[in-house]
């Protein structure tokens, strides 16, 4: 972050049906008999990588919502392997955002998949190789757990810490239904939430502060923000939500009270559709507002 | 259910690294250069379609649990797709384990991948084709809707019911972490997601008196399904945790009161792994077990 002096997170969802212009070139360059699937990939990673070309220098990190990659099938699997190789060729972390959550052995397993490696017959096969993984707590700890421990181990061969981000308070309208029921005991199900990932994250409190145990919370309630900040002290804060959602970046200063790496801000629709309001060129637009956002932040932080 | 005499579910949650003898031949056969990950999803295709072989006639349904294929990336995925059109020529109705959940548009292309299409500009890319899906519902009601009305949308044209099994009240340990909270309204956070079930639910709810959105609700916690039938009469129950975590078929019978088809019985490792217990071939000991497990739950529902 101080390097690039960047908190932006550039989210990477890209509709298949909605790409930047030109972008399907890539597929119909393939042969006509080629799987549709095929030449959609083709297409989504091109998308992909020039979105990343021109908005990645300001910002330090992408997050691939896996989801609209899966929809491709296994071509598209293999465009987000691709993805993945160069944020991290263009020196971005990559956030696997999948939101995944389950029994210990499949936590494993997701774990495996995205940040680690698994044992076959045939030699050990890596995994998606991100930084950090979105995880979904309402399995309890021992579905968090697993992805903790291989984002300790994947860390230290690279030379950096990686992590997992825990869904604490979400930034969709939804989010009331559950996580701001109050509880007996007081307080609400997301601020024990909260508490379970302070707890999970004790033990990785780096030098900065820091834990690797980090929360997501939307950046569209921003009054949750300093209550957040208050239950987790060393987590950092993914902060979705900021523009097309609704959340805007002068509301977010609770989150980084433990110094500018304390939130990432992650931006998708804003970034990668700046040219619809813009009508200039997706390129110039989406360097435009990432760098927009970057300086932004970083002034108010 | 009825034309099989059956409410038991294939879990299929392969390790590369502990397959059935033989299976990892079929990664041998190819040649020496082929990517670990391509012989590795060769074997557990091979796994997968001989444990549904064998184990399939006594079931009526597989629950592929998604991990356990994306460990292997872009091969992992084909081989998932393979298995999950191996199942449905084996007649049975395929349960895709993801427990997703996300905002509406991420969650729109969940439904899409699982058991939906997305448009291309190279025309409709289907997904996984599953039956039905889990969803994780802490995200809220805007996060489960989305996988809905796909399922609603895709099982018109196969002439059965698709739907989704939302996570209520889970079978592992940390499902007291947060799931069983107790609420300042009355209930638990489990009683609030079974509210919120059966609330979606109850435009789904057919001729059988079953709904179209079912719950998972573990076998571990036999002390739940009483409470949990009482508030979601509707709903199909997925019911994980027989066998290897300590779930007991015998314990069920809340599940079905609304008739055998309540409830679908989920056993993985106890039929995969019989002839661990057993002794004697893989193929013979999971059909025995699946049959076992079978025919002991039909004769008490």
């Amino acid at each position: 972050m101080t390097e690039r002096e960047s908190q932006i997170v550039l989210g990477l969802d890209p509709d298949p049906s909605a790409l930047w212009p030109g972008m399907a070139d890539r597929g119909h360059e393939l042969s006509a008999e080629t799987a549709p699937a095929m030449r959609a990939a083709a297409a989504v990673r091109a998308h992909c990588t020039a979105l990343i070309d021109a908005a990645g220098p300001a910002c330090v990190a992408v997050k691939p919502q896996l989801a609209r990659f899966e929809v491709l099938g296994a071509p598209g699997w293999g465009a987000l392997e691709a993805v993945v190789a160069h944020a991290h060729e263009a020196g971005l972390l990559v956030i696997a955002d999948g939101k995944r959550g389950d029994i210990d052995v499949s936590a494993r397993a997701y774990a495996q998949a995205l940040m680690g490696a698994v044992d076959t017959p045939f030699g050990s096969v890596r995994g998606l190789d991100a930084d950090m993984v979105t995880v979904n707590p309402l399995m309890g700890a021992d579905a968090v757990e697993p992805l903790i421990a291989t984002a300790r181990e994947s860390g230290a061969p690279k030379g950096h810490t990686a992590g997992v981000l825990v869904l604490v308070r979400t930034s969709n309208p939804g989010a009331a239904d559950i996580e701001d029921l109050e509880l007996a005991g007081g307080g609400t199900v997301w601020e024990r939430i909260a508490a379970l990932v302070d707890m999970l994250g004790s033990d990785g409190v780096g030098e900065s502060g820091l834990s690797d145990v980090g929360a997501v919370v939307g950046a569209t309630a921003p009054e949750h923000l300093a209550r957040a900040r208050e239950l987790m002290p060393h987590a950092v804060f993914l902060l979705p939500g900021v523009g097309a959602q609704g959340g805007r970046v002068a509301d977010l200063a609770p989150a980084f009270a433990p110094g500018r790496a304390g939130g990432l801000i992650a931006a998708s629709r804003s970034i990668a559709g700046a040219h619809v309001k813009s009508g200039r060129d997706p390129r110039d637009s989406a360097c435009a507002e990432a760098e927009r956002l970057r300086a932004l932040a970083w002034s108010l932080t």
